[in-house]
């Protein structure tokens, strides 16, 4: 029901996903009238996908500590729930992102002593992927934070892309030791002493999170969100103005013609990920992008599915098992309620 | 003798830039011996640029602090006297980005009641140009700063690009008022009350600041400085890719090859500008970045002259003397040493 177009664009979006995905089935939750309307339209998805009807769903606005209390029986809700029971293996949602964020913790818990979960995109540069967190789910972080997205972060790389030993830089406005916020320079410190067995290569730039730096960019979610969609802005208004300047004359089109495959794969190549997965729970939650239209929609399925069956879950939960100990002298009381 | 590469590059560009300038001259700061071995390869540049000797260099990782307390006689300092003095027009440095801002505030102090100098970004939409600041001169900024980058912003688009009554809008993870951090939603409370007089937009999102949703987009300069070096980097590597794209077989390549022109004049469309103006200060100094190559740095000598031409001192001048009654309920003791 979520995003900006709800089943309008989801349940075409099943339809094509499934097209790639022969042994998948989906579970979708919502309004059971508007989804058979729009499952009508589509006969070959009514065979693999079944309606869950929720009578409610969670408005795009709604702030995540209500969505917490009055979140049960929701679409939203649901489908994180069926995670929780192994009736999925994960849940894909384009809907309010606190939300998600809020409800998926509630429901999924934390892996190992994990405090909040981080929004991880997937970005591309011209030799690999570069893992980059967190992109808008924790607003304000302190350097304790920082250091689990770091974490988090070189795990799921390892598991996603099968890097042995992922490097992790952290995301400044400048390499010098002295540079940045009182946050990202205890964190940094934190994460030079060695204490946690990772890869940590120090400050990188903006410029980095597509230069293919390090494998591991980590930042807090204010400035990972604005940098992630700043970045889409800029792809999105080159390629506007590529498509304008190779139709300003009769030969620049006939070059545009003839370069046409290519310029689709160059296209395809630097698209950013239409979603992301929520790290650190317990269950495989992705965020997918509210504008998302059919085709992000169903690649963000696909990318569930390749996620859930990468086996990262386990290689996070088992990366994720020898934190507490690292973690110790950063955040002092882990445990709730216990300080 | 700023920048990663000093001299070798900033003479050829002073020589480059000086040819679309027939009726600027150049005061150049540094190293005697360095600057006239480079010079003595470019003839024509010595009888319209001058050497002022300067002894001593700040290093690009020295701090602003004590950039400040030994900066006297160093060649950023005295770029920065021969604004102050009147010999020039605009000072252009590629130096350390801190120790600019500390020496230019100290040397030229501030217009009006401002606090802090901002870096302003001119980024390239589809339909004109958006005013982007802070880019990395105040790394920790409070609600007051914020609005006092909109204030200044507002007024350096009007003079930059003629625009009557620009619009700007603050960077956020969201649209809603609930959204954001407490410093960025207190700036949006005392925008949104309208007693400054501007055309307050809301919130706008990273994917705006080339989306031309408003004229000028405010956010504090650690957000600003990422944000723009992401997209920096998102555009050299889409310009990577669409190389490779463009060459990978015969018939593409003859596409490449017609549409040549064309892709020429997208690269210079999108391409970021290599230098930012200073802010609020009484002068002009604009900060070129560290890695400026030749064309680069001969971009941001003509942009100075540009700027120096157009009058913007006054303007911002004249919009800034209506500020200190709108700022007095956002920062209470504004006049220094008074609480």
């Amino acid at each position: 029901m979520g995003g900006d177009h709800g089943p309008s664009v989801v349940i075409p979006a099943c339809a094509t996903a499934l097209k790639d995905l022969p042994n998948a089935r989906l579970l979708v939750h919502g309004d059971e009238a508007a989804l058979k309307t729009e499952m009508a339209r589509h006969p070959a998805l009514a065979a693999r996908a079944e309606i869950r009807p929720a009578e409610r769903v969670i408005a795009m606005d709604e702030k995540p500590a209500q969505a917490m209390r009055r979140g049960k029986g929701t679409s939203m809700w649901n489908a994180v729930e069926a995670v929780r029971d192994g009736t999925a293996l994960a849940a894909v949602s384009a809907g309010n992102t606190g939300a998600l964020w809020a409800i998926s913790r509630l429901i999924l818990r934390m892996t190992a002593d994990l405090d909040r979960p981080a929004l991880v995109a997937s970005m591309p540069h011209a030799r690999g992927i570069t893992t980059f967190l967190d992109v808008g789910a924790n607003v304000d972080c302190d350097a304790a934070q920082l250091v689990e997205f770091a974490i988090m972060g070189e795990a799921y790389h390892r598991a996603a892309h099968g890097v042995a030993r992922p490097t992790v830089g952290l995301l400044n406005v400048g390499s010098e030791d002295m540079k940045g916020h009182e946050e990202v320079r205890e964190a940094h410190r934190i994460l030079r002493q060695g204490a946690i067995d990772l890869d940590y290569k120090g400050f990188v730039e903006g410029d980095d999170i597509t230069g293919g730096a390090v494998d591991v960019v980590v930042t807090d979610g204010f400035t990972g969100n604005i940098a992630l969609k700043a970045m889409e802005g800029a792809a999105r208004f080159m390629f506007g103005e590529l498509r304008n300047a190779l139709s300003d004359g009769p030969l620049t089109n006939l070059g545009a013609l003839l370069a046409r495959p290519s310029l689709r794969r160059f296209r395809d190549r630097i698209s950013p990920p239409p979603a992301a997965p929520l790290l650190g729970l317990n269950g495989l939650v992705l965020k997918c992008h509210g504008g998302a239209d059919e085709r992000d929609f169903a690649k963000a399925i696909r990318a569930a599915a390749d996620i859930a069956q990468s086996g990262f879950a386990s290689e996070i939960e088992r990366n994720m098992r020898r934190l507490p100990a690292a973690l110790a002298p950063v955040s002092p009381a882990p445990a709730d309620g216990a300080a």
